[in-house]
């Protein structure tokens, strides 16, 4: 098992890259391709003498764009590090990526190397997240600010192969993120992406409620890529504010300061599900390749265990079985038309 | 002063709505006109004596109906006490309006009975979110599931002028939620709402991630009824979800309860500016009248908020505010064109 890793990606790279390299690899045993420009990770690398398992692929810089400008960037600069990554997966000498990057650009490049799975018109960003025990796959967060309800359909077959595969849930249970239950709420997208859920082949529950995406009424919840990013973002603000405001009670008095610390790995323990640094970031699904985005603001522990998680999904036999279940359906339906 | 009460509506109504009446005239000095069926109404409210300032006006029962049915229902039955209660405000018998029932029921029969204000194509739901020491009001939280881009503006101009003369923030900072900074960034509509903000009369600032709302970056955030309402929702479930994971941890020792038992007076403290109870609720914003909308949930503490906020605002001279400067907005507007 092989990973791809983007050396050049993110706001702390590549220190913080090549550190989570090593920790991945001693940690989980997979080997890891570093990508970039030898003369800036070598010397890194080094630091750590010669660790096993990790080689150094030749790639010229991140690409660093304006948004508007980043599909042309990424199919001008073929030696970018992140299209030299994805040709590492497409051509099968890595089994998976993984980038702290622009989203845009990873996605760009994911699409124009690896391709789009047949049967698939948009590839979404999915992430995983938490609820008492469980866990919530939301998507997209990004990728499409403008949906089709074809696509939401697509969004909730991928996410659903998603959740059986990987995380190992039987028939996922997929709801449509909206303003109310009845199947008449919300704008034009939901109407008529609820009455396409209905008849497809997942295992669609109804519209839920905000409110409810963190109680675990469903494992696979399908937005528009506007939505779903503004939907993430301001809960993981909201998240900050309560944190940060419970902290500054604690801090108020030595006594609440000695309590805490006795509390504090209890309490790390239970919110520790909130960081991304643990799902190790967002997954980019419905192209032909594992493809795993982390925060930008990654850090070695985060990329560490983005590269467990592309592995697991890796293994899972993820991109096969999405190319088979939505092949097929795609077959069928050109059938019935 | 006196406040129309809807009686009747929200899920607690007649009990707690009739306890928050009590208990808001005798904290606040306010008059309250409780607005239902005498029958039902009269006997909860003996139980507290004969308060002083409170009246009873007889109305018929609350507005219960599926949504798509509402409009019709508020137009054909005059005397719902929602429709009563407003025309109290209309006939300038009561200065303003509070209900904890049916968001569309209290939309509906706010523009039936008191219509817009000259300039607003549409009435917004807004609500206030806290950051640090400041509050920031997001606008519009689910009165209209699709918006066109000059609604953005209205619900821009709206929004200044509740932080200026409720709130008391000169010149007051807009913003538009989006899922990047970059004009370029988002949707149709973003983008072209981006444009004619920049082109209005208010403080435009230009666009903010959902991470930066409980950040305080703007006093003001702009964005479509369906965007708003699930990232309001969201939040509301994330943030049970994670002072449920606080409270199993410090119930899982005792010495973590007897902590928190002395640390619980300031939590409460610093966290009770999440709670909906707090604001009383939200505000409809562009009809002629001060229409405070409470939660469904709300009980008699959440009502007398509701009634303290729907005080203020009446008292602040908003409405005539409005009036003023969006009717000479669009006066301006009519005329240059």
């Amino acid at each position: 098992m092989k990973i791809a890793l983007d050396a050049m990606g993110g706001d702390k790279a590549p220190l913080e890259i090549v550190k989570g390299a090593v920790l991945a690899a001693q940690t989980y045993g997979v080997e890891i391709a570093l990508v970039g420009p030898s003369e800036i990770v070598g010397p890194e690398l080094k630091k750590y003498g010669h660790p096993k398992g990790i080689s150094v692929v030749e790639a010229g810089e991140a690409i660093h764009m304006q948004e508007d400008e980043i599909v042309k960037a990424v199919r001008s600069r073929r030696d970018a590090s992140i299209n030299v990554a994805h040709h590492l997966v497409r051509d099968g000498e890595a089994q998976a990526l993984v980038s702290a990057g622009n989203t845009g650009a990873v996605m760009a490049s994911a699409i124009t190397v690896l391709g789009r799975i047949r049967g698939i018109e948009r590839p979404a960003v999915a992430t995983l997240l938490p609820y008492n025990e469980g866990r919530v796959l939301l998507l997209d967060i990004g990728a499409n600010p403008e949906c089709k309800p074809s696509y939401l359909v697509q969004f909730a077959q991928m996410g659903s192969v998603y959740m059986e595969k990987v995380i190992g849930i039987v028939n996922p249970r997929v709801a449509l993120l909206n303003i109310g239950e009845e199947s008449v709420k919300g704008n034009d997208l939901t109407k008529e992406a609820y009455e396409r859920l209905t008849d497809s082949n997942v295992n669609f529950i109804g519209n839920i409620e905000g409110v409810e995406v963190h109680k675990g009424k469903a494992e696979v919840v399908v937005t528009d890529g506007f939505t779903g990013n503004i939907a993430v973002k301001v809960g993981e603000g909201l998240a900050d504010y309560i944190l940060e405001q419970v902290s500054a009670v604690v801090k108020s008095s030595p006594f609440f300061i000695a309590a805490s610390l006795l509390m504090r790995p209890a309490l790390r323990k239970a919110l520790k599900r909130l960081q991304y640094e643990e799902y190790g970031g967002a997954y980019l699904l419905g192209v032909n390749g594992v493809v795993v985005i982390a925060h930008g603001r990654a850090d070695a522990s985060a990329i560490m265990n983005a590269v467990r998680v592309a592995k697991i999904a890796a293994e899972s036999g993820l991109i096969e079985t999405m190319r088979e279940s939505l092949g097929h359906h795609a077959h069928a339906e050109a059938t019935a038309t």
